[in-house]
């Protein structure tokens, strides 16, 4: 299977931007997406499983489980805003293989609804919390890289690792245009600020209303998703897991 | 091939429930699964390699052979009781990419059988043994939920590994029903106690009628077939190992 | 491509016999198969690579290269013995996986040749040498069992590993007939002594007539072949060597 | 996907050579094959991205994205010389698998625009740097070696590593021709001299007129942009990574 896919209704929509938001460093896409879920009340409409996400599944307080995911909600612009795709999940695929392999399945699923641009959103590693983060751009051509740097960020120095990484190099070499939004966090915990940063400067380019003030319940629930999936436990700890056989045994 | 299946016999079954019966954790899935087969008298219709299992087979005493496999017994109702789908084997996929490999394929299969139920076996890792092994739940739905709570189940907090975990995860994706029993056990050995509390609640739910007295030599085979193959040995010294080239030596 | 295979000629066989030889423990196949493609001039008509291979070449004493490969050699039976599949390799791969994958693929070869019998060879680490070394089996079933029985081997009892093990299994899945011969032998140096019992065994069965005086030519030439892939060195060092990034700098 | 490949323009050549030059061992393929795009100028016609590349993006000075790829260049002959495929890129594959999938993937490409004939770039790691390295030379066959060994070079002793090796063992399944140059050098730094003899013999026997007074450009290039993807650096380190879950946190 590698990726299997279940589409639950076929968006209709008008030259949609796609926004990655999958967890990361300082889980800035990962709230980011959340919240722009919520407050947009968007609309889940696919969701895709990897043979490459971890092979467990948690329970839930209610007795329900939740899985390793991913899924894309869609979002109908209502007043002069961009349609909409939204790519959120609890994981990102365990191995290099695994992720592009989930990145070439959306970019797509994305292409067949008509997407031609990508913002990747992502933490940028510092030392100490500034007050007000900066924000870090990169981007498959000037004219997009403009339209970044126009919305008040600097130009990124370093590595963009993970899922906001390669969705960009893709997306270039199937000719589609995206840029990243990166924004400095210490990483350790799911950052809000951090978050809200990206969401501010990617509502202005969207042209996007949305009310920031409960951020901090994305972030919250964000924390206790990926905590209950192991996720954050394991990056405080900088433990180096290796897959080894019989895993299935504690 | 990732996974090969040889189908010996087109089962003809009527709404079959699935039961996952895999070694895990006390082995509880394994033994109840196993004393299953032996005491329904269940029919062996499909077997199922993968190149995620071992690469070895291991003697029996009488010069034959044994290889790590996977297989699907069926049993016919006979008295007002559910048709059933038994998944049997000796080891899981030794890799995270070969365990969703493997439960999509057997899925698929119960699927094609008219299978929409699922039920998941497993242990709950506990420092101290009890009495009378509680046994928690989870499902994919309220209703379903509902179901195995009514079995005198609690509702089960925290990870639920490997194909029991991922099957629940794969058949909501389905729009499948399933619902996870997981029995209190120390994990150190096959636990006959642990599997005799899941079957007694297995059995109510399924209205089969069984007989539990010869459950240890269902435990005592497990015993004795997961040795032959390191799997017990490997879970008691908890030694990690890493697959590594030329591994076909020694 | 996993397996990418080149066949030079189709051979035109009756019935034949698979003779699985690939490096393993003390070097019991791999002497053997070689020793049969020498003393009955058998002929190549099938080459294959496999992606679960080293990737490297190794250059020989005259400017030429030899690459991880898998042989068939055919033999067309003279004076009434048995025609022949000769599986000849430098190595087996290197994971799980591709085992699974390079076994499955020589089976449908074989298969699509008219076999139906299959014998694998290897070795049975002992600690000690002994003067006429033992030669242990088993089988996929009890009549080819007391055939190998008949030459004079005892029962094996433990685990075959690698190729010569999966082969068993997956032949009794096609519901093919198949036996090992295992040899015992310390297994550090490719054992011209242990190649000479599998071969006196093999042979008689066969109904083959084969000089062993120049069995130590055909150890010599292991020797040197695995030596250049390095296959020899590790197994002596012993070290556990991991698949890492970059391992195309030395 | 394994290997996505984006062809921008069907080149028409006229039997040509494919020169692979990946980065490897004092990095002379790499700088040799930058060099020669530089000075034919040569046509960038096919990208090729993998899932066994490294997955992220790096950054720009300028705000633009780099990602792990392959590209394939072509040069139509002017005056009497070879036309050209140049597989340039700036990464090698991450695992032995992605390694054979990738060659065989340019093989594929390379023979579908008529080429028989590759030559394979690489360093041959040496303790001491000598003022004029020396070239060694495997093939595909005698007739080829003799080709090589007429440019000045002597018969390798040793291995060949990764796409320089399998190169030569998947074109010699593929009754393609084919030889190595490897030049002598410590192997610690983009070597700019090696890569200097590596296209003296090369330009000699295509009968390319390249001027060379430029190659350290490439190979500041070279240093530049390896370094960037964290490739060199990890060469001096020398540290073994291994690929663990969640290695999209840093």
């Amino acid at each position: 299977m590698v990726c299997a896919v279940q589409i639950y209704e076929k968006a209709e929509l008008d030259n949609p931007v796609l926004i990655e938001g999958l967890p990361g460093i300082g889980f800035v896409a990962n709230i980011s997406a959340l919240h722009l879920i919520h407050e947009l009340d968007a609309k889940l409409f696919a969701e895709i499983t990897s043979s490459s996400f971890q092979d467990l599944a948690v329970t839930t307080e209610k007795g329900g489980t939740r899985s390793p995911i991913n899924q894309l909600y869609c979002h109908k612009s209502r007043d002069g805003g961009r349609d909409l795709i939204i790519w959120y999940g609890n994981t990102q695929a365990l191995t290099t293989f695994g992720q592009y392999e989930l990145c070439g399945r959306v970019l797509d699923m994305a292409q067949e609804l008509g997407c031609q641009y990508i913002i990747t959103l992502g933490g940028f590693k510092t030392e100490q919390t500034t007050e007000k983060p900066q924000i870090y751009c990169a981007a498959t051509d000037p004219k997009t890289l403009k339209t970044a740097l126009n919305l008040g960020t600097k130009i990124m120095v370093g590595e963009i690792f993970g899922i906001a990484g390669i969705t960009i190099g893709l997306a270039k070499l199937r000719k589609l245009k995206a840029f990243s939004l990166l924004v400095e966090t210490t990483g350790t915990q799911p950052d809000a600020e951090a978050a809200q940063q990206a969401l501010t400067a990617l509502t202005k380019h969207l042209n996007l209303k949305i009310n920031l003030t409960n951020i901090n319940l994305a972030a919250e629930k964000t924390q206790k998703t990926l905590q209950a999936f192991g996720i954050i436990r394991q990056v405080r700890q900088k433990e180096k897991k290796e897959e080894s056989p019989f895993r299935w045994f504690v």
